[in-house]
């Protein structure tokens, strides 16, 4: 039984989909104006596990993620630069080539993460008909209105007759009260308004026409209209970082129910945020790492590179609703312990059968899916795969015995959590297996010859060849059953 | 002095940019309703390598190629049902999911092709304003009407006024006069006039509001709005598969010129079609081959899987405009070539500088531009590059030698006009070099000490590693300077 942290009730629900077998999942995807960094890999990698848990459980789950290319706006404002536009204006580029060239790099860091795309990956550009149409009917149910050609969604309205604030618990009257000092405002009729379609100024690039101006769309407007087209007007899951629950998911909401008149979400999901050395990730203040400068180390905060595999498995280390904080020591314990998943999961390809097991691998399937229906619980379910692991290497260090069925059954154990839902690469080398393949061989080679060479008493030959593969990075071990070895 | 053939004037032609140091470059995309193929290989290789071209010169490019998600309907015709939205039927998907699926298969192909993304990719559905927009002045015009909350294009009106044909050569009279038989053309005025907007049917599943209907832009529209939108009403080079000349860009001619007035294209490049064992590759034949199954060898009319370098050499060493026939024995020497030229780039990174040159390279870099401004002559330039690679190979093989300066300049020319404007991948293994480097080294070990056994006379040693490393799959070289070897 699935359950699932709501953030709208604030307290777990089991999870029930709309339409038996099927499950509707949006997400908030990136405003592609810069360099992918955590604050993209957490929220992509969260839901990436709850999609490939869904789906692992046999639902058929239709997953949209969206690309902002318009509309979002400096501080995400009603006013100020457009993001992209100004980016755009900066390196002399349309701001469709900004587009392109921050998004494919945006894909290229998720796919190093081990992130699958999404089922639909729609752009707030391509959606301008709908965007305009969606706001008609905002006007007509007399939640908007316009002002000098362009729209703004009347907030007190709406909070008298729905409520607004409820997600993120604000205090709406002080909201409503507060911010009046706001500069270039006075088009709107309250200053918690927030804009539905922006007339464009004249030096604005991207626009287009509306009934109300060559204009924009705002930016909280995609995600509702997005969301409703491919979904429908209810849908099941809404996920997203915590930072958008304010103003972004809080507008989603009043627009989805001023324009159909009622919720479209079931269960809103919020990851938590990421801090570096215990402090906000920010330009300013110097502790901005993209993902690019964590997988090469080229920042000067980090101390050596950190490879994809190792940043998925850190932020699976922690729930979700938890906070992460990246710090050098902590990154290294986590490429530590992958290494030794990694290392287990090697072994148990190559462990021997006995005919009785002194291992009990009898709750270990129980245990992973209570992890996972806890509200995706990856850190104990990270547990329960160490506790697989120290059964595996009992085994292979002949302190335990396993029979071919147990062999079996963890091999499958393991393939299913912690490849096909955690999504953690085993092959680990950057390479595909294949074009590897003969290059393992020949290191196997190389180590039969210094045994040979052992048993021959030619030590200059086994002592060259510890040394030199020591030197290249290899790290070769002695057990029972042979050699091991990896770089 | 770069010449370009243009399929307009049936010439070569001097290259001269509208816009002194930039260029505008268009070229039709997929429609992304199935696996990528050859088909879609050849235009995308042919203006990778123009697009590295121009760039090498140092224009800066704007390459916009479109992805065609809406509009495309069965036989390129007026009628008959959208290609994705059918396929969307057929496999229970919404078609934007087709969409997704299906360009994420185009992106990784083009990327094991080593095909650079363009600059700009839009979306057909991405672009329904602009169209609408685009229709609107054309019916302003005078070239277009609407029927029945559908708008067509007056291909009689234009073909008096402007002519008809130009590119294809069609004879338009004929044209006019021969296809009145077609069924379900009753609401056009002519049966040669194309739709620009179509009312969508009850069943239609994609569709948007238009001042005519709800319904759903002609195929032919997106280019000339997208390519207008993104390069402006005139720009420089329009590429695409020779297939597409009709009727495709004769409607795009005519749409840009009704619109605009004026032509927006000032030189158009077409690539020729490929055929496998002598046919036309067609799925009712039996040898529709995807680029997928190439990489893998898994249909059944290949004998071996033939890997993206070799798809992509085996393109390049004919020239853009010649036809390119796919049969198992012209790949397998595509294969040999490609493996000759790579081996000729591995050792020239290991060529030893002598005082006196008896190579003579003072020609090559000349014959490779003048190759290459031939009209992008790429066959003719692999032959230079194959004269490098004899010079190379002399050095090394010791029957001619080569001062620092000659082998500082075969690095620069192979890295520019092989790795750059060719688009080969040297690295050649699938994995990064990175990742291999302790392989590599773990290899010259094997082969080290396999030297080290032949002096001490340890034969049972040294066969050894002969016999395991050719039947691992690695071939090794004596030559004089030492052991050469590959996988």
């Amino acid at each position: 039984m699935l359950t699932i942290y709501n953030s709208m009730s604030r307290q777990k629900e089991v999870f029930k989909p709309l339409h038996e077998k099927r499950v509707g999942m949006y997400v908030c995807g990136p405003t592609v104006y810069g360099d992918g960094h955590l604050g993209h890999a957490r929220p992509a990698i969260t839901f990436d596990v709850v999609y490939r848990y869904l789906t692992h459980l046999g639902y058929k789950v239709r997953y949209v993620r969206n690309i902002t290319d318009v509309g979002h706006l400096e501080h995400d404002a009603d006013d100020g630069e457009d993001k992209i536009a100004k980016k755009a204006r900066l390196e002399q580029l349309e701001p469709m080539e900004v587009v392109q060239y921050y998004m494919g790099r945006y894909h290229k860091a998720m796919e190093a993460l081990n992130v699958l795309p999404p089922s639909i990956e729609p752009h707030a550009s391509g959606h301008i008909i709908e965007q305009i149409e969606y706001i008609k009917k905002i006007i007509d149910a007399g939640y908007a209105y316009e002002s000098e050609g362009s729209v703004y969604f009347d907030v007190p309205k709406f909070n008298k007759d729905y409520g607004y604030g409820k997600l993120s618990g604000r205090n709406i009257d002080e909201l409503l009260t507060t911010t009046r000092e706001l500069d270039g405002q006075s088009e709107k009729r309250n200053p918690a308004d927030f804009a539905l379609w922006k007339k464009a100024a004249p030096e604005h690039i991207m626009h287009w026409p509306s009934p109300w101006s060559e204009g924009f769309p705002g930016w909280h407007l995609e995600c509702s209209t997005m969301s409703e087209k491919y979904l429908g007007e209810t849908f099941d899951i809404h996920g997203g970082g915590m930072d958008l629950k304010f103003p972004h998911h809080e507008c989603e909401i009043a627009q989805s129910v001023a324009h159909s008149g009622h919720p479209a979400v079931h269960y809103w999901m919020h990851n938590n945020m990421i801090t570096i050395n215990g402090k906000k990730m920010g330009k300013s203040l110097g502790n901005f790492i993209t993902l690019d400068e964590f997988f090469t180390g080229s920042h000067e905060l980090l101390e050596q590179a950190y490879s994809p595999m190792t940043i998925r498995f850190f932020i699976l280390q922690a729930h979700y609703r938890g906070t992460v904080d990246f710090g050098n020591d902590a990154l290294k314990s986590a490429e530590t312990a992958l290494g030794r998943m990694l290392d287990g999961y090697r072994r148990l390809q190559e462990l021997k059968a006995s005919d009785v097991s002194t291992i009990d691998v009898s709750t270990l399937e129980q245990r992973a899916y209570e992890a996972m229906d806890d509200d995706f619980n990856t850190p104990v379910l990270i547990g329960v795969l160490f506790d697989a692991v120290r059964m595996i290497n009992q085994v292979k260090d002949h302190t335990a015995s396993a029979t071919q069925a147990d062999i079996d059954f963890l091999r499958k154990f393991m393939d299913t959590f912690l490849v096909e839902i955690l999504g953690i690469r085993v092959d680990g080398d950057g390479g595909s297996a294949d074009s590897l393949k003969p290059y393992r061989d020949a290191v196997d080679l190389l180590l039969e010859i210094r045994s040979n060479a052992k048993k021959n008493k030619d030590w200059t030959t086994s002592d060259l060849i510890r040394d030199r593969l020591a030197a290249i990075g290899f790290s070769v071990k002695d057990t029972k059953d042979g050699v091991e070895w990896s770089v």
